[in-house]
């Protein structure tokens, strides 16, 4: 089963990739016997990701994006990943099925994802479904995600490049948003060139880059580019920044990025997993709900908890548990 | 010191609530002993959570839900949580000053809170944040979250009523928004009735409720009321729904519910400290980092992991750790 569907990703089956992604999406135990049959074919995908504020524009611009990607013979996959699902869960689809030709051509994947609810889901799931990508051989994976929240940074965190798109008239929460931008993207997209503001929107962000550059994006000095994706205007400025800051990390570090990216990765991976098997397998949850009303204060019964939980727990070095369990 | 400032919260200073509060959002460890100090005097505050997507006036109904409860000579906690604040955060401060009279009144108490990027941190920092406000004595809580994303069901997750807030002219997201909405709201309430749409937004939301009427919520009927807090018109009857609710908890399980409250408290306070107790001071982190490059896929690697964290973890009823660790 679980080695004819990666037999058939490797093929290029796009109906294996659908299923390969619900696999990553419901956690279903297969996935993980297919991913390692495959994981010598990832790492060539160029992963992009795109996120900012409602209303910025995103979906035209991956569209547009996607557009340009094909007429330079390129094949894209698009993940289009909505962490808030609750409130927006399936309106995406339909945005994505309204938004274009590219749906029709056979050199583009489009794919949503909605949260599924469990604890930093979504975000292992975002790199699962790139991770099957990138191994059926997309040339460029473009990742969407829909809103501004800490959900929305953990999925961008998935990729190599990470575009933060804005657009004129955000208004006077701009000055708010510099800080926390200039953070996680490596470029900055001004979105909507055409209405009023957008030079002075495209100032401030230039300002702002200037007055907060840090050591953390290394030589890498974030460009503000401009764009109209809804007239086709200007988004090929946006692809070769895309380029330029791909050439930048492969001369400095490309490695050293996706190794510490394949780090969170596995920390996501078992931390999920450490959730499921204390609470649920392993029974502790039964016994916090058994023993609450004799118990005191939260923090209290939480100490007492974990340190029944990681009395025996050695350290990672090898050494043996600490005596005391988990005191700091 | 921890004592004094309990002792201070207990005796309505607030300069030491305000700290506390701080303690609750840094994680700081003084915060354990100084909760337990005034444990006792948790419970009596009726806590309110309020969301919806942007732009739909939270903030200016939850000024006139305070607005209301003072002429009811009833004092009022406001907590601002903002999950999202690599985009929006400090905004949020600026709205609250800029926001009214109430900021001046004794019997209101305004704190915002940003997210500081931990997992999960957010949600157990407002319980926290909650519960000494709470001690302090305010007859009512209102936690209003600006989103619509998962931290902000986390968030709102700590009250006793939750209301979602919509209006008019959110378009055609309102079909895919109607599940996940019922699932959390206790009210639905259709703000800026004064616009057209409004009561087509009541009627569809009436609808949806009648169709998708689930036994998670007991006999509660979820209702939906419409108001303009912008004009002051229609805000009591959102507060009438909310002691509505509050009546049918006290009837049919306060008691129960509160409890269920205090479990997922507790297991996400034990789910943070797991986190870095694992990660960073027993150095599997560092084991993990060093030990990368020679080992396989992302799963495989996790589960390996997995096992030796949990080898000599024992079950939850006492029980002996598994042999084989982790399988399932």
């Amino acid at each position: 089963m679980t080695s004819s569907l990666s037999e058939r990703l490797l093929a290029r089956d796009r109906g294996a990739l659908a299923r390969l992604i619900s696999w990553a999406e419901d956690g279903d135990p297969r996935f993980r016997g297919a991913l390692a049959a495959v994981y010598g074919r990832v790492g060539r995908s160029w992963r992009v990701g795109i996120t900012g504020p409602p209303g910025a524009g995103k979906s035209t611009l991956v569209s547009e994006m996607a557009r340009l990607e094909r007429a330079a013979e390129r094949e894209v996959g698009i993940l289009a990943v909505d962490p808030s699902s609750p409130f927006t869960g399936g309106a995406l689809l339909g945005d994505r099925i309204r938004m274009e030709a590219r749906t029709l051509d056979p050199g583009v994947f489009i794919r949503s994802m909605a949260n599924r609810g469990s604890r930093g889901g979504i975000a292992r799931a975002t790199v699962d479904a790139c991770d099957v990508m990138d191994a059926f051989g997309f040339d460029t994976l473009l990742i969407e995600t829909v809103g501004v929240g800490q959900a929305e940074y953990d999925v961008v965190r998935a990729a190599d490049t990470v575009a933060v798109v804005l657009c004129p008239g955000g208004g006077d929460g701009i000055q708010a948003m510099k800080a926390g931008l200039l953070e996680v993207a490596d470029i900055l997209v001004v979105n909507k060139s055409d209405l009023p503001g957008a030079e002075i929107l495209v100032e401030d962000l230039e300002d702002a880059v200037r007055d907060r550059w840090t050591s953390s994006k290394g030589e890498w000095s974030v460009p503000v580019v401009s764009c109209s994706a809804g007239r086709e205007e200007g988004v090929e400025r946006i692809m070769a920044a895309v380029a330029d800051h791909r050439a930048y990390l492969e001369r400095t570090g490309l490695e050293e990025a996706r190794r510490a990216r394949r780090l969170d990765q596995i920390k996501d991976i078992v931390t999920e997993r450490l959730y499921e098997e204390i609470w649920d397998a392993r029974g502790w949850g039964r016994r916090l709900e058994r023993d609450l009303d004799r118990m005191g204060p939260p923090y209290e019964v939480a100490e007492e908890l974990l340190r029944s939980i990681l009395e025996h727990v050695p350290g990672g070095n090898g050494t043996p548990a600490p005596a005391e369990g988990a005191e700091a």
